[in-house]
């Protein structure tokens, strides 16, 4: 489906970086949700661009609704959010346009769609795009908080710095989620995000660029979520994380760390407690045969850095095939891991709301337990 | 869509490992396809368990087509292949059935099905429900090597043991797909084929398991391929990947491994030679903004460890919720890593496929190039 | 999706008339239905040919579970039935087979499929194909009987001689759809069906054939179902039913009759009767907007006259391209609407099923009434 | 997908009557399409309101894309249409909105959206809703017009009026189609149109309204296009015709006149003529066994009366579920079939460019033909 994803909450995203608008339209939400637009300029303002850590594009990036809310809640009918595109500096693309950006899209939307792609500032495969998702993915978020349903988000990994992982204790990992929910450079220790900033801050002194890991926790969804065979809690999810620009890695729990281990070292033993079945350990973070089993779900996303750098390239120029040299114009980000961030969270509450519907819409009709 | 997956080729999975058959639709591919049932049997015998490093679970696991093909060819009407199951020792399950087996999706799908999952042998969250994948892919791999499109994958990691990567050069690359066309431990040095085959008898001789990284390379997709914003390339690789039972990890280039870099260290220089856009270096694994470059798609999957152990496992009876001690009785695998290896080959066939057919729906239509 | 419906109870149907098996796969069933195979026996019978008025052509049509029913009762993984073909003729179709048949799929399946089509009875574009849907259908009839929805179609026109339409009566109605459930040439007047039968038979005494209409019923769905802009119940339902070969109308309650009313004559008033919203009137046949009212759904479905004939017919050879003279060979109906109104009831059955589905995914998470 | 639709060219629209803006966003659009503003316009001004057969609701109706053309050509990437309202007269809905019409979705919406439903002209269920549809549709004409194929429609019927069928012979039909291109008030014959005006302002006098049949026929749409068995080519087109409000029935050919002939008087005869495979009467309406055979598609489209009236209604409150007497406020159409033309004409377009990428995806791998 392209630039629509979702069976329940189907986000269907449009717009280009030097286009007069970028947007979204959420079809299928419950009706009935008040909308917290406080919240959400919040969530916005976590991915605006800040400092000399970011790119200097300013854009005001205030989301309107134009269609399915009514006297303050969704009706249930498609709510379009349009965000308007001020500060686009198109000219510094025109010199360059037939310059291929080396790890950009410039040479694959060429071929895709044939030279007619709006090639501006990245056009469709902007990292801007990302703004709608994150005003949409501010009312999944919602929707689930009325769930009791938490998300969050912080850099494990910024280039050589290290921040801590989340706790494995439900407790400390719900007040380290609580704590981050504020933060607009989120990392569980104060010092690593002293020390990234300053990596970040050397990448942009040296015109280049850095990336990183990000650890996400989602924490209360219930057991049950997910429809294997194809549809995995883990295929929907990364399916999501997949379509966010300079994402190159997924994995869950673990994650590639399982390679390291014996089966008997990572199996996560099973309890009962508090009333629940929980596992004692979380290595397969929150999911077992592609359904939730009712532990956090923990996700890794890595983000490569950032292709644009101020550096000199080899390229070539399109136009002619001929090998050039290509210093970037334009304003860009020496990394975007922590912009990445709060769009990690929203497309998670997305993926995670949609698992949850297409839950309910089974559950409705399969009340009796089977006795046992 | 729960066991269907794709938009062309549309595969419907279904069966448990105790049923009568497991089997699989494929919906959707191309008429005049001749049927190569010599090479589906050679993948699916790349599938079997073999030895002392897997189950002694024994099927003939015979693919037999019961629609969609007529005088050897493809009608392009629905295929179905229909696997009976032989081998099962379903009370080797009944004893077990109310132990909650660590890892496995025992607790999951029984809170998701109430109850009612056939839990034997796994039920539908079998390994065993690859066996129709591995049919299906076979012919996808078929129509792709008709395109002169040729995937393999092979170990790059088994536990403590390391392969070598893929190599950069086309050339070497190629012969490499080659030779790892004929074996069922597909290592790239032979050395490291001796080294983790005894690293997972050493595993079984301590009723333990051991998991690894599949390395995938997937050579000759046209650039052009892919369709962001939400089905990028890597969205929908790792959703078709993410199905196969035990994957926790899906990266794409250097995945985890850009978090280490640099842009300038990383970004692939771009270059024209023998007629065509390359890019020195592969590090984004052939695909850039969700697009396949034409460069060689590299893929980094991994394979948790079988959570089967002969081990004692703590772990809770589901009617009782009391804990009790379990030894997972039944004949499994100490690896599944080696016989996953012809399951991702599958997937890949068929993702790539799929997207490969979504391509050429808007090209009929879209046959002129802007002149520049 | 071609051979694939569905949004939760998703059906995938495979085969063709001369192969070794048909078969249909429902995903997403809920798990614990107990399936009631008596039924689902009935209701084969009532598709099955008998007498003078259907083809010579007799099947045992009995539908096998091979997966998705364990213990009885739906596991909620997928359910693939198969029913042998086991009374072929293939012969009879080699001889014809590049004379075209006027009205069949021959030409069409030709052009779209290359020639490798199993033209052999029809091939996947057989009514015979209409099988595994009524095998499918009586697992779904059974989960809406849970939910008191019952549903029953009569032939309310066929060739010259037409039956009563559908009480308006809801308790007339509720009788007229019980006594329905036990015939098998289904009319709600008995002399209708003599009538009806006698010119069946006249046709094909002839070696003529006739059509008709079918008028169905779903009672008791409750308002609300219905997912417009673009699935509106209207459109799903006809989606469904237009994938029944020889279906060339659809229409719902006064259907074309409509245009011959002004809307003071046909606007259903509203009004409160015992605890519920009703229309005193039901000429839009039970759904506004595209969504349910809870009033009957009427529809009206249009067969037209079985395509083969044994009379003489102008066509061309496809091999030659020259006219040729066609008698049809091989056993076929002189009418199929009495066997067809099982099958418009099983695709009804699927198709309220799922609208009902996608209704609940939402329910859960809107469950609180705006204050008026 | 509720309010997307369409595999390759997917629609999704959005808005309500009385909101800011409504529109729609095209995803899959071939890239490289010139975009004709001024047919676009023309369109448009077609489904306007015109005279005293018509609302008084006057809109500019001036559709804004927003994203997705560049230079004048599409990009490939998803266009999206505004149009803004600017007519609202929403006071007039206020008084009433407790009030449910008749044979409206008042009653449908607020069980579904549980009250928070924008009810202000219909909101979301506004025939308003269907002008970025012509928009859309306007684009989608215009690529299928690259490949010289043409859609019209006329009114076949208004209700007691009558107009002539669409001729048989193909270059009749070809004059005919180009003749109604620049009518807003299509038929074919111009006493028809004079009668039907006559017959719509009696209505609009008497404070009533009329509906009625409106023909179309889709010419040089090649044969094999359409995907039985679950996507025959009527089922996507039903499925795309029920989605415009007030339509009640959908045929094709013959359409409900197939009931009343016997197989011999309506099997399309087939010959070979100009080089290619023709049928010498064309009563299955260019589709046979769900595919197109490359004769006109001729389809027949019921629309009911406008459900807004100006004579007193029975209705209730739906607060106090009292019977209450309603005489409907606001502007409306005492007809809007002639209206409703274009907004056929339009979702035509849609659903066969659509039919018609979804083949040529396969085609691509498919390019031999079977010898036979």
């Amino acid at each position: 489906m392209k630039n629509t994803i979702g069976r329940h909450v189907c986000c269907t995203i449009f717009g280009e970086s030097h286009g007069s608008a970028i947007g979204i339209t959420l079809d299928g939400l419950p009706a009935g949700i008040a909308i917290d637009e406080q919240f959400m300029l919040e969530q916005m303002n976590k991915r605006k661009a800040k400092g000399r850590i970011s790119t200097q594009r300013h854009e005001a990036d205030l989301p309107k609704i134009i269609s399915g809310v009514f006297e303050g809640y969704t009706t249930g009918t498609p709510l379009t959010i349009l965000i308007q595109n001020n500060d686009q500096h198109s000219s510094d693309y025109e010199k360059t346009k037939n310059r291929l950006r080396p790890a950009h899209a410039d040479y694959t939307a060429d071929v895709k769609y044939l030279g007619y792609q709006d090639y501006r500032g990245g056009g469709h495969f902007s990292g801007r795009i990302t703004a709608p998702l994150v005003a949409a993915g501010a009312i999944a978020l919602q929707i689930l908080k009325n769930q009791d349903i938490h998300i969050a988000s912080h850099i494990i990994k910024c280039h050589t710095v290290s921040d801590d992982a989340f706790a494995q204790s439900e407790d400390q990992l719900k007040a380290q989620i609580q704590a981050l929910r504020s933060t607009s450079f989120p990392t569980i220790r104060e010092e690593a995000q002293i020390a990234m900033i300053k990596e970040i801050e050397a990448a942009a002194a040296n015109g280049d660029s850095v990336g990183g890991i990000i650890e996400s926790a989602v924490i209360n969804v219930p057991a049950g979520i997910g429809e294997p065979f194809f549809d995995s809690l883990e295929s929907i999810i990364a399916h999501y994380l997949y379509s966010i620009p300079a994402v190159k890695g997924v994995a869950f729990g673990l994650g590639f760390g399982f390679s390291e281990h014996t089966g008997s070292e990572v199996n996560d033993s099973i309890a009962f407690e508090n009333n629940r079945v929980i596992t004692k350990t979380n290595n397969n973070g929150g999911i077992n045969g592609g359904i939730s089993n009712g532990m956090p779900i923990i996700i890794q996303t890595c983000i490569k850095p950032t292709p644009s750098i101020y550096k000199e390239q080899d390229t070539i120029n399109k136009a002619t095939k001929q090998a050039e040299k290509l210093i970037i114009q334009g304003r860009h980000d020496p990394a975007i891991i922590h912009r990445a961030c709060v769009v990690v969270d929203s497309v998670l509450a997305l993926a995670i709301l949609d698992c949850m519907m297409e839950r309910s819409a089974v559950l409705a009709l399969q009340n009796k337990r089977k006795e046992d």
